[in-house]
């Protein structure tokens, strides 16, 4: 199902290559004052085209609001909206429908949905459709009013020096992975649960939507795998709970304890390289040599920072929700 | 909420120094032989007290079962099976009560309870309660006849000779974190969804289900960041999608591909460590120095593989019941 | 929330009077020939307009897909489909603003939404929803090849013959309520489970979706309620379960039984009667009277065959992909 | 799935003739005080073999807390309650297995579980679980401290002298059906919503979770379909939303009015009459007469009030969660 959620749900719809790609959110409070303006920061942010390494497809990207939006607010009904597909060149996809891409959802999609799905751009398993989890977050962070949600790329190609990781891909004309942390301040502790809705399970959960995520770490992560019960506990300072270290990166026992709430991801390289790849060919029953072309990122890690806090804020509104922490400032 | 599953769906409950721990499975078809002895081997590889580094309490844990059980086999109602609690030193715990214990839940689950937790043996976030997914992994593994499942723990202390990472611990007099990897075989191309409901992302909601997990890769995991895209796409080799190497892990768009599933996942040192730690008091509002007895694993990882493979295999039955791959073969 | 259904799972958002009423279909099994010309049919049933005691508002309510579908069939992604609002006169309703009329929303709405939903034409409680339902019911209907539905008017002011009931209200000029009934032929046994989720807790729970319903009543229903067991009792006839009578309409211990699925509803009369009404007026804290201009029908229940058949449907269908008796016939 | 509600949630499990009757409430608040002792009053109520026309079958019914409970109140933890089954007479079904009794699930059962469920006394599917809502009743009740919840029986075999109803069943030597109306005093406007989250969505749905319910209205309900709009629409009086008259039972729009909740709901005849019946006999194949022994309710609608009661309870006490009307008056 495409649905995330218990009290602030969201449900995406869409193809790469079809009409559109649309979002509802379901449980957002009324009176949320909502326009159009306060997408183009990070609808901006996530759109390829501007910097190294992404691809020069651009979208306008103008959200259309299709239900409820009144008077500028929402109105508690079903928000939704969509994005309009209208750069589009599926011909460079049809000719490739015998030859699944390597790393791709071609052969299992194929297999899921008896050869039925759209294929054209990965059609419904495109990246594409990230444009709608960044609108999430876009009405999810307004109401985090007074939490501060940012992600950042630590590493690409393993190199700290994010620019000099990236030019080794160019130079090699080849796609790259890359590490995205994302750290949350201004949480109040008692989010989350323990067990299956902890906060750790929670935000894997939504993490793992995001295309191309073969991982994530809490705080110290698999660091703490190699430490020591001494090195690795957070001594406790105060009676709100703040911690000298943190490598519980802000959870413990599923629940959120006040202090910076800290994760990152590991972004496989980019499914689509230019280098030439084996595959199979479904129709001569034999190996195969794809060279992709087509417009894509050589380094997906750069447009994953903003898709990362949208889906950040989204579970943690829900869990502010379930909490009764959302504060009615507008 | 304390319940995962769409139409394999289990629910736990218990403390570890109430009644219980229990658990109830919803879902679970009719017809599925079933008896204590199908728990002993999992119950008996989850117990502490067999293995250096593993805490003296040792539990019968004889599954008592509840409903849903009838003439051997299940009725199709909801299963409930109790493991009581015989083995309880609760005095231990009550005077630790001002103090909150690093790397603990009792901070966390103060705030979010008022105080009305059960304190004893961190209650409802025992570690205990493992002993109900373990359970529900047995249940689950009966559906999955022909799919094989092994966790491993393959890093202790860094260490990839656990032993030597074991007594490095031992030797320190402290607690020491550790690396368990699970693989599938056996599993058909079709389980998972994009997006929301992708393999990964049901998996690892469960996996940071289980206390102590800090994170989770799946395939080449964080070390593909570092790859580029020619090293790390695998490369189709066969009509049923083999690759021939399997960095993706068995996943590709959220969807099980016809390769082993490989994921790891990081296990903290436990938190309960032998050596003195600082903390805050909330009866002095001055920080104390606590010095854990009670008894207690040093690896918690070492009981985490049968953990492991029982939420494996719950979310692979769910799985599987979604795809009706579930074969009555019983 | 605005969801329903557990495999089969539809979303629904939209306004009166704004952009458009939608859909999404989640879940949706992947190859179902799907094209505009299979709504025809229902979604002119649905219109009013056309007969005697139903509003002139007449929407062409061509069926715009979004998402979904894709060579003239299903993907497997969701389906959103959206019926566009053309034919809308705001005006008539803005102007009322400050005067909640009986028996519509207008007050409990502003309560819950505090103040903020749209309220033109009721906004998101309008009927002019209820086409969402009976879109959902086409894609339904065709998951259940062999399986008929039909709804039927019984009674309309008390009278058997509707026609007769309907023109007592039309001289009144007063609007009317009426029974509607739904036979279902052709389904297996064994749809539906004990308590919470028995078939007539589904079927009640998506009916009283529908504005407008006051009741439901299975089988014999609340006539029942007067009868001695050796009057109500079916005996069973044969091993496929077959009853001389069908006093439970179908359903026994919450799950199908092989026999005709039946029930009733209560439609109340339509709340917007062209006579002048008593309410309370928010601006000037007194009573005032209200007279409904606009365009309405006299008698909604002449509206509710078609969106109770598509009710049942998507209900039904959920219930036969839960049991996996959804036969791949396309 | 034996599951309800969405942040009061309640799971129930068990079997008549198995250990036990038994339930997991999950996401109740912390700190409500809670003892056996707030649960004798209503498990009496329901309890047969004190009044005419109960069964002679008593059961202690002690509440024994599992989980959940601590120093006399709720933890926050998933609260398991079971209720064991001591006073059973299973060889009254066990020599009936081959002759399926009308009006009972003994058919619908064995074909959607095989013949694996537990039939003796109906198994799962046995008024014995209606102890279950009962004691999810008693808890939700104390979270409703300003809100009172009252059935009563109004009519049985169609008298509204329930004495003389039961009397004519008495001398007849048979079941017999009736009415129970349920009043809701003191809820706030609010709670519900459009469509499928209707106050009366989630009520009938409970409702029919409840054996032997065959119908359910709100306010005027059948009646309603005979009306005029001019006689059934309730004029609004105040701002707070008083109407002069309640046709509409206090629900307009799916959301509650803030005037009274009612509702009533159709009872069958108890399908275990003393009197013969006709049957199908799956052994010989031919038809059999059926005489039912064991202990049995003439006219179950007798134990129903207090039921109804609680799943309004147990409903009402997750709409008020939802709307964050829950006062910590504990």
């Amino acid at each position: 199902m495409n649905s995330f959620g218990r009290l602030f749900r969201i449900h995406i719809f869409g193809e790469s290559h079809g009409a559109c790609a649309g979002i509802t959110i379901d449980g957002c409070p009324a009176g949320v004052p909502l326009g159009a303006e306060d997408f183009v920061t990070d609808i901006e942010r996530r759109k390829g085209g501007q910097q190294k390494g992404t691809t020069p497809r651009v979208e306008d990207d103008l959200p259309i609001f299709k239900s409820g939006l009144f008077n500028g607010r929402t109105t508690g009904a079903p928000l939704t909206i969509l994005f309009e597909n209208n750069n589009t060149r599926s011909s460079d996809y049809e000719k490739q429908r015998s030859i699944p891409r390597p790393g791709h959802a071609d052969f299992t999609a194929s297999v899921k949905f008896g050869g039925h799905e759209d294929y054209r751009g990965s059609g419904h398993f495109s990246g594409r459709l990230t444009v709608c989890l960044v609108a999430a977050g876009v009405v999810a962070k307004k109401l985090l009013a007074s939490v501060s949600i940012n992600a950042t790329i630590t590493r690409i190609g393993g190199e700290a020096d994010t620019e000099a990781g990236l030019q080794k891909a160019i130079d090699a004309k080849d796609s790259v992975g890359g590490i995205v942390e994302c750290r949350v301040n201004g949480l109040p502790a008692g989010l989350g649960e323990p067990f299956f809705d902890s906060a750790e399970s929670l935000l894997a959960h939504a993490v793992f939507a995001i295309p191309a995520i073969r991982g994530i770490e809490f705080g110290t992560g698999f660091a703490a795998a190699q430490l020591m019960g001494s090195q690795h506990n957070d001594a406790i300072e105060d009676g709100e709970g703040h911690t000298r270290t943190n490598h519980a990166g802000g959870i413990v026992g599923g629940i959120t304890n006040n202090n910076t709430l800290v994760f990152r991801v590991a972004v496989k390289p980019t499914s689509s390289t230019p280098q030439a790849q084996q595959t199979y060919n479904w129709e001569t029953g034999e190996q195969d040599t794809l060279a992709v072309r087509g417009r894509h990122d050589l380094c997906i890690a750069l447009r994953v920072p903003v898709v990362l806090e949208a889906v950040t804020a989204f579970v943690l509104a829900d869990l502010m929700m379930l909490e009764q922490r959302i504060r009615r400032i507008w």
